[in-house]
């Protein structure tokens, strides 16, 4: 993994953004027998095993997993980088996107890649990437794939403050927190990549904040569309790339 | 067509959000003997007519397509629309969504209307929507679908001042133009529903103003989170719901 991006921009760090505990990963070994699983392995032609678990197919095998309003869910992760990787502070090259996953594995996004729009795309270009560590197979390796605690992928960005995004967190403002944010060296957020519930307990011990920016739960992809643009604003990214 | 909302929260206008000319449509019938779109309408088990153009399925279909490069991406309005829908805007019941397509239906958007996330399950909703024209099939209507011009959907909804966005527009950040158009009785905006390319003449002379907010082509639904946030913004909108 990079690490050291002393890029910055008339005076505006990189931000490093983290979609945490996200609901992408295989199907767990205890679904495969089950006739949901089965029935959707067979049609996509491919062993469970190199399957995304996905609610939208496999609802009923989910029931009796732990943790399951957290899980399945990889439209949330597809989205919010679509989101992040087509803003112009990423275009700048001042976003490093992270996924963090539910099991622990960490998604390294390099600002070049262009996802598919397609999201039955995205799921074949995800599935290979849990089956090979990395994409494109060959050449400059454009999404890579570790098994990686958050606490891991912390230590190696090294941020100076991290702000983390949840209703149980304290009311402030999203411009309020970004703000002030986007004056520290090396800033990142983590914002929640799952539909339901809240972090762990492990994830809100590496935040230096906890904040709630709404009274009640926005979708990844907004907060994420939110997080960026606010930081854009707060350099005057906008202005500045119009007068250009 | 329900018009006529005079629904303002302290001082706030409903905020009327168009697609425009977005590339969403049912199969046109001159493709429907391609092989892809065969191969395609076999895989679905429905006629092609029942099936929505996706250049990720008929790509080598859509070649001699007038305007291809503006058409067959449904994707664009689902996730637009999941910007739109999900937003603290729309919890207040402040926007209103209409999607305007490339051969001129109009779907009206009740607010209160959860979309799928799973991109296939939208498809399959969009499908029955384009044959049946509103959808659920019974009790109220969340989405209902007419053939309308964009002309006719204005004269409708009569805004009081609507501003289009595009990189042929005049250079103007998205603060300076929201926070001016969320002062007027009935402000609406015109977004871009297709990949590429430009609104055609007749759009552009719907608005009164046509402004470019950044240098490069963004997203539709990148421009949707972000003239939605902005509105929000421009009425203190986040402070005000976190004092609730």
């Amino acid at each position: 993994m990079e690490i050291g991006f002393p890029y910055s921009f008339e005076g505006l760090s990189l931000l490093i953004l983290i979609l945490a505990e996200s609901a992408l990963e295989t199907i767990p070994k205890n679904l495969w027998k089950h006739p949901a699983v089965k029935r959707h392995s067979k049609k996509r032609k491919k062993h469970p095993k190199f399957l995304l678990l996905d609610r939208s197919y496999h609802h009923a095998a989910m029931k009796t997993l732990p943790n399951n309003q957290k899980r399945g869910r990889p439209d949330i992760v597809h989205f919010a980088l679509l989101e992040a990787l087509g803003s112009p502070l990423n275009k700048e090259r001042l976003l490093q996107a992270y996924v963090h996953t539910i099991n622990d594995h960490v998604i390294e996004v390099k600002p070049e890649t262009r996802l598919p729009r397609n999201y039955n795309r995205f799921l074949g270009l995800m599935e290979h990437l849990f089956e090979l560590g990395r994409t494109p197979p060959n050449g400059k390796a454009l999404l890579k794939l570790e098994a990686k605690t958050l606490p891991q992928l912390l230590r190696e960005v090294s941020p100076t403050q991290v702000v983390a995004f949840s209703t149980a967190g304290k009311p402030r403002t999203l411009e309020d927190v970004v703000s002030e944010l986007s004056s520290v060296e090396r800033p990142a957020v983590i914002i929640g990549g799952f539909p339901h519930g809240h972090f762990s307990a492990s994830t809100i011990r590496l935040a230096d904040e906890l904040v709630c920016i709404d009274e009640e739960t926005l979708e990844t992809w907004t907060v994420t569309s939110r997080v960026v643009y606010e930081y854009e604003r707060a350099a005057f990214l906008p202005l500045k790339r119009l007068k250009r």
